[in-house]
C-alpha cells in the first residue's frame, strides 16, 4: 500500500471507513517511513529493527540495487539476528505470523526457528501459477509443515482477481486472539496480509465494490478484516491492553498502476525507489484508554521503531550488543513528545538519502536504468523531474540535492546550492550523515546469490500431500538486481 | 487552494484544524468542482449558477484561452444576469461581499448594482505595488466608495509576506454577522478571501507558523479565520439556522509553487487547466442539527450549485428565463442521494472535457503553448503525461481521451480506445455532450475588450481622499490571453 491509499491520508475515494476510525480512535503518523523501498529488506528491518545494510538484507553484486528473496534466493535471515519475536518469548510472549514471511524459504530461515510459535502463510510472494512443474508454486504452510500450494490448494483466479485468501488470514487472526485471550497469555500477531501486492486479489463479496478498481476491492477488504479484528479485541474486552499498528511496507508499486497499484498521494514515484512515493507509509496506532482518540503526530517514524517500541510495550531492553536503528516511539505516541531523529533511505548498498527535519538530502538519484526504462519499466509515471528523476545512477555526495518536505513534499523544486537555507540545512544534515557512515558495520550480504535448486520443490510436509517436486541440480550464481 | 490544501483531503501537514473539524462536523464533497479553471469566470458562474461561457465570462479572441479580470478589462457582469443577491433579497435578505469581488470594476458592474447591499473589499487582485504611478494601485471600497488603495492604505509586504487583510475581513464578517443576527434579518455573506493568491501574504501572528512556508502560513489563518467564524454563528446561537459552504475558484496555482503555490493533491496539474488539478475544489458543507456530522459525499458538485442551493434554502425558484447549470444539492446534503449530472470543464469558449460519473473525457488537450512554456511557465510542474499534458492544442473530439477516475484520479493512463469499457462509457458521455452542445446559447464575451483608461485611475470616493489619479487617453484593444 501507498500512503495515499487510504482515506485518512486523502484518498479521493475515501473506501476505508475501519481504517479511518482506527485513525479517528487512535493516532495517524503522517511522517512514517518504512526501512526500504521494497518488501523483503523492510520486513527484515521490522523484525530486527535495523537497517537492512545491517541485518544483511541486501546485495553486493552491483550498486544501489533492490534486492529480495524470490524462491530461488540462497539466504534469509541470518542466526545472528535477533527478531522481535524471539525477545518477546522472555516476556512470555505467544507469537503469531499470518501471511508472507518473506525472510527466507530454506530450513534455517523457517520464522519458527526465529521466535514465532506459530505461522500460517507463505515464505514468498503469491506470484505463479507455474502450471507446467518447470516452477514449483509457492507452499503454504501451517507451523512447521506445508499444508498445500497457491493456485493448486489456495485458488487465486488471475483473470477475475478472486482470492479468498484474505478471509482465511482474518479468520486465523481472529482464531488466535480468541484462543491467547482465553488462555490469558500476552501475545504477538504478526499479520502481514499480502492482497494489494500484484497479483492483486479480493474475495468475492468484495469484487467490484471499489470505485478504484481490483487493487480498491482488496483495500477494502483489508480494511474490513482490520474494523473486524479492532472490533473482535473490543468484544473480547482485551482492546485497553492490545497496542494494534496498521502500516505498509514499501510505497504503492506505479509499475502496476492504475489496475494493480496503488497511491502514494502527491509524493514522487513509487515502491523501489528512495523518493518519498517509495518510503513514506501510511501509519496509525491504536490503543484504547492509552492513545489520545483522533491524534496526529508528525514524529519522524519507521517500520523499525516498532521492534524497539513493542520490547519497551513488554518490558524488555533492546539489544545492548548490536546497532538497533529503531527507536522507542512512546514518548511520541502517550505523550505527543517529538523525537529528533534521522530517516535513511537506502537502495541496496547505498545510502541514498537523508531526511533531517523537514529537510531531505539525496545523495544519490536513480529511479532505475534507461534499459529497464525503454521497456516500459517505470516506477514514476507521469512524473518526471529534471535531474532527480534520473535513469542513470546520479551521484550528489559533495552537494546533494536538498528538498524541503514541508512546502515541497514532491521533492519537486531543489533548494538553490547558493541559498543560505541549503547552507544552514547541510551544516547539520552533513554532521547526522557522518556519524551514520562512520559508526555503519554492514551486515554479510544475504541476497547475493541465487539457484534454482533452492526453491520450493520438496518443502516440509510435501511427502504426505503427495506434493513434493524433483530439484534441479545445484547451480549457485549471482542473483540479477536490474533495478 | 487547491483539493489538496487541507488536511482533511490529506495535506501531509495537517494544519487545518479548524476546517478539518467543520468536515467532521458536516459534510465532506470529494468530487466539487468550479466552474473554471480560473478566477473571475468561476465567480462569476458562482453569482449566477451558470457556466461562463453563458453569463459572458470568457473571450473570443483565440480558441480555448483563459481570461479574467485584470484592471484594463472593459467588461464585467452583464446587467442581463441575475445574480444570486439580487434574487435573495426578493426573500428579505440583506447581502454582504467581503474581499474580492473580480466581476468588473467598472462603475455599471458594481457589486452594489448586482444585488449586495454592503461591500469591503477591492474589485480586482491584489497586483502591485505600483508605485511610479504609471498604474493604479488597486482600490479597497467600503460599500459604494473606495477608502484606500492596495500597498499605499493597506500595506502588503511582498518581501516578508505580511499583510493583515485577512484579519480585517475576519472581523469585517464577524461584524456583519453580530448586526445581523441582533436585527433579526437573514443574510448572505459572501466571504471571497484572497491571501492564498500570488502575492500571498499572513498576519504577523501566522508567519512563519507553517512546515508549508508562506502559503501554509495565509492557509492557517484563513482556517483560523473560519473556525472564529463558526464558532460566532454558534455563539451566537444561529448555527442551526446558517448554511456555510467553503470551497475555493480554481485548483492551486502550480506555477507560483512551491512558495507561493498549494496543492492539488494526486491530481494532475494546476489552475489554468482542466485536468482535475485545475478543477476539482476542496469542498465542506456545515450546517449542524441538519447535515449529518461527518459525511463523505462523492456527489458531483460545481460551484454553480451553491447559486440554485441557496435559492432553495431561500424558499425561492431559479429563474425560468434561462439556462441554469447548477443544481440544488439539499437532496445530496441532506439526504444522501446522488444525482446523476455531468461536470463541463471549458477553457473560455471551448468544452475541453467532460465528466460523467466515474468516467472524465477529454476533447480538447492544451496545457499551454510551447512559446509559454519554454519561458517557464508550467501548469503542470514534475508532471507529464505522454499525449495529455500537450503544449499544441489537441483535437480529440472524433476519438476522445478516456479516464476512469476512480483508478486513475491522475489522469495517468488512457483507456484503451479499442477496449468495451472505452466504447460503453463513449457511448452514454457522448449523448451527454450532444444535449449540451446542442442547446448551448453563448452569451455575449465580456472579457475580449482591455483598454489602459479604464484602469482605477479614479474610483468613487478618491477625490475626498486625495488619491484620483488621472487616465491615459482610450485606446481600447483585444486582450491579449495567452493561455
Amino acid at each position: 500500500m501507498g500512503w495515499g491509499d487510504l482515506g485518512a491520508f486523502g484518498e479521493p475515494s475515501k473506501e476505508t471507513p475501519n481504517l479511518d476510525q482506527m485513525a479517528s480512535e487512535g493516532m495517524l503518523f503522517l511522517d512514517f517511513y518504512t526501512a526500504n523501498p521494497l518488501c523483503s529488506p523492510s520486513r527484515a528491518a521490522l523484525l530486527t529493527g535495523r537497517l537492512p545494510v545491517r541485518n544483511g538484507f541486501y546485495t553486493t553484486n552491483a550498486h544501489a540495487r533492490n534486492a529480495y528473496t524470490p524462491q530461488d534466493i540462497v539466504g534469509g535471515i541470518p542466526d545472528s539476528e535477533l527478531l522481535l519475536p524471539e525477545l518477546l518469548k522472555k516476556a512470555g510472549y505467544i507469537n503469531k505470523i499470518i501471511g508472507k514471511w518473506h525472510l527466507g524459504h530454506r530450513p534455517q530461515f523457517h520464522p519458527l526457528k526465529h521466535g514465532f510459535d506459530e505461522w500460517f502463510g507463505s515464505p514468498n510472494c503469491h506470484f505463479g501459477p507455474f502450471d507446467n512443474r518447470a516452477l514449483p508454486n509457492i507452499p503454504v504452510y501451517r507451523d512447521w509443515e506445508m499444508i498445500g500450494r497457491y493456485y493448486e490448494d489456495f485458488k487465486i483466479d488471475l483473470k477475475t482477481g478472486e482470492a479468498n485468501l484474505t478471509q482465511i488470514y482474518l479468520q486465523e487472526a481472529l482464531d488466535f486472539i480468541s484462543k491467547q485471550q482465553a488462555s490469558q497469555q500476552p501475545f504477538f500477531l504478526y499479520w502481514a496480509i499480502d492482497a494489494t501486492h500484484a497479483p492483486v486479489y479480493a474475495s468475492k463479496q468484495f469484487l467490484g465494490t471499489s470505485q478504484r478498481g481490483l487493487y480498491g476491492d482488496a483495500v477494502r477488504e483489508i480494511d474490513d478484516s482490520i474494523g473486524k479484528i479492532l472490533k473482535h479485541l473490543q468484544k473480547l474486552g482485551i482492546s485497553e491492553n492490545t497496542f494494534v499498528f496498521f502500516t505498509s511496507d514499501n510505497g504503492a508499486a506505479l509499475i502496476s498502476a492504475p489496475k494493480q497499484g496503488g497511491s502514494n498521494g502527491r509524493f514522487l514515484c513509487g515502491k523501489q525507489t528512495t523518493f518519498e512515493g517509495g518510503m513514506r507509509e501510511p501509519a496509525i496506532a491504536w490503543w484504547p484508554g492509552h492513545i489520545p482518540a483522533g491524534g496526529v503526530s508528525h514524529q519522524l517514524g519507521n517500520v523499525m521503531d516498532l521492534f524497539t517500541t513493542s520490547l519497551s510495550l513488554a518490558g524488555l531492553e533492546p539489544p545492548s550488543d548490536r546497532q538497533i536503528d529503531g527507536i522507542d516511539l512512546l514518548p511520541a505516541i502517550l505523550q505527543g513528545k517529538l523525537i529528533d531523529r534521522p530517516i535513511f533511505y537506502y537502495r541496496g548498498n547505498e545510502m541514498m538519502a537523508v531526511r533531517v527535519g523537514l529537510y531531505k538530502a539525496h545523495y544519490w538519484t536513480w529511479s532505475n536504468s534507461w534499459e529497464e526504462y525503454s521497456k516500459g519499466i517505470d516506477f514514476c509515471p507521469g512524473q518526471n523531474v529534471s535531474g532527480v528523476t534520473t535513469h542513470t545512477q546520479e551521484e550528489h555526495t559533495t552537494l546533494p540535492l536538498l528538498f524541503h518536505l514541508g512546502r515541497d513534499p514532491g521533492e519537486k523544486y531543489p533548494l538553490s546550492f547558493a541559498s543560505d537555507e541549503y547552507q544552514r540545512a547541510m551544516e547539520r544534515i552533513s554532521v547526522t550523515v557522518q556519524q551514520h557512515k562512520a559508526t555503519m558495520v554492514p551486515g554479510q550480504p544475504q541476497l547475493n546469490v541465487c539457484d534454482k535448486a533452492v526453491m520450493n520443490w520438496s518443502p516440509p510436509g510435501c511427502e504426505k500431500l503427495g506434493k513434493c517436486l524433483k530439484p534441479p541440480k545445484s547451480d549457485p550464481k549471482k542473483c540479477f538486481w536490474p533495478h
